[in-house]
């Protein structure tokens, strides 16, 4: 059987390992994070130009109405 | 050198700084599945809109054809 | 009061938890990573679609001037 120094460095390493794996986890999060930024930037932009098509195509409309009707 | 006792102790708090590390990092995972639930809905909804779009655009062309051959 | 082998055994099952449970997290995070590039690809087809809806609404609106003026 190990005695008490041999069992705490063994599981001294483990918990070592763990903070790396924890902190390398942590970072992906984070980058994860910072992506779902960039996305929520990106569909603001396509919220805009989709309204703005929107307009542009109902006013066009319009217009087509009234050419047919001249 | 430390006895068995203090061994445990350092040990100890080190698995409990661990543990609230990983719970912050598993609740801030959870967010951001949420956020990709709701960029989910969204893209569904920009989706149907471009498809929407594409389909008036196209009617709209033909009108103009029509017009323009007339 | 534990003895050393009583104390080992307790700390040793929650660094076992604690690892499951940070390969859980792990997995989740590499599934969030997989889901952005599905969005990330998404996002590019958006574009296109909307700066090729632009054209040809742009175009439509030329041709409704011109056929005004005519």
């Amino acid at each position: 059987a190990q005695n008490a120094e041999e069992q705490f460095s063994v599981q001294n390493q483990q918990v070592v390992v763990l903070s790396e794996t924890v902190a390398a986890t942590q970072q992906q999060v984070q980058q994860l994070q910072e992506s779902y930024y960039e996305i929520m930037n990106a569909n603001k932009i396509f919220v805009d130009e989709i309204l703005h098509l929107q307009k542009v195509v109902k006013a066009q409309h319009q217009v087509n109405n009234e050419l047919i009707n001249h």
